[in-house]
């Protein structure tokens, strides 16, 4: 009966230079990429029920990915590697040039055409909701992007970290209460924690 | 039988400026320590059995005691608090003005008078032996700071990134193989690949 689903994108989703393909069945986001004309960036995310289910149409999908968005486990089971840095190798071959492992409160690994970048989960005193972390990590990761005039290394780390704060305010109370009252400037102070959290000097 | 073995030392070792607390028996740790004269930095690790089976003489040892290296399960067992930041601030309350959370994979934890510092793991696609990667850790962290004047929040942070650069080299083989044919210009590169891993621009 699924069959019978086919998304339309409306007329004037059409030219969307941004695109995330969100967690369905991966010939569904197929078609929901071939109807936007000329996308610039497109992202994607998927889970174990589409890797073991459909590992063919999956793959067919990454191919006209930018970026992946997944976690450690789903990089685990869509590869067959068990180390990170394997996984994230035979991911990239099959399409994506990054790949976003998130790691929950462990934060983020980046693999790009530049290398690898680590981004940590911001210590809380109260995670009070986890549910939407990783969503409200690509909201901010992609808005971000969207915002940015050239999608470069030093761009996708800054959309990573981005992520990372508007997540830490997610799981700060229930559902998307935080979000419903979060001003820019408390992003952007907490932007700063993250660099302040995360810097060192040479030796 | 144990109660018999009193650690004895020598006597060229009683002025050492620095002195890192191995994990053994909380008593015999702190009969170590009375043996040096004035230390700069006290630095202890312990472990499970001693906090479930010394909690108070693992309390007191922790009162004469700068930095505490565990692990998370050690942490959250010793403070009785899940959180990791209310873990941090109840295990530094004992004593400790810093404490290091080894999270390995994850990288590592870092609670100071000034705040948080996550470091990550290298991620590295060969890991042959994890045996020993957490006291190479510490070997690495304390050895930074006996090299450095003064042990403020800076060269704390970097004696992190020094500990997790030879960690990773640790893992690379067995035993102590690879940090046997360990050479500065090495060290010096990878602490130079931390920085790269982890930087990102403010936005």
């Amino acid at each position: 009966m699924f069959e019978f689903f086919k998304p339309r994108i409306p007329e004037r989703y059409r030219r969307s230079e941004h695109v995330f393909l969100r967690n369905i069945d991966p010939v569904l986001q197929r078609q929901v990429l071939d109807q936007v004309e000329r996308p610039r960036l497109v992202a994607c995310d998927t889970m174990n029920f589409w890797i073991s289910g459909k590992p063919e149409e999956v793959r067919r999908t990454l191919a006209a990915v930018d970026v992946l968005l997944i976690n450690d486990a789903e990089a685990r089971q869509l590869s067959g590697e068990w180390n990170v840095v394997k996984a994230a190798r035979a991911i990239r071959a099959l399409g994506p040039h990054t790949l976003v492992i998130k790691k929950g409160e462990h934060g983020v690994l980046m693999f790009s055409e530049e290398g690898s970048f680590a981004a940590p989960a911001y210590p809380l005193e109260e995670v009070f909701d986890p549910t939407g972390a990783g969503d409200t990590f690509a909201g901010g990761f992609l808005g971000y992007l969207a915002g940015t005039p050239k999608v470069d290394e030093a761009a996708l780390r800054r959309a990573v970290v981005m992520g990372s704060t508007l997540a830490s305010f997610c799981v700060e109370a229930f559902s998307l209460d935080r979000l419903l009252t979060l001003s820019r400037p408390e992003i952007d102070a907490r932007y700063r924690l993250f660099k302040r959290l995360t810097h060192f000097e040479e030796v």
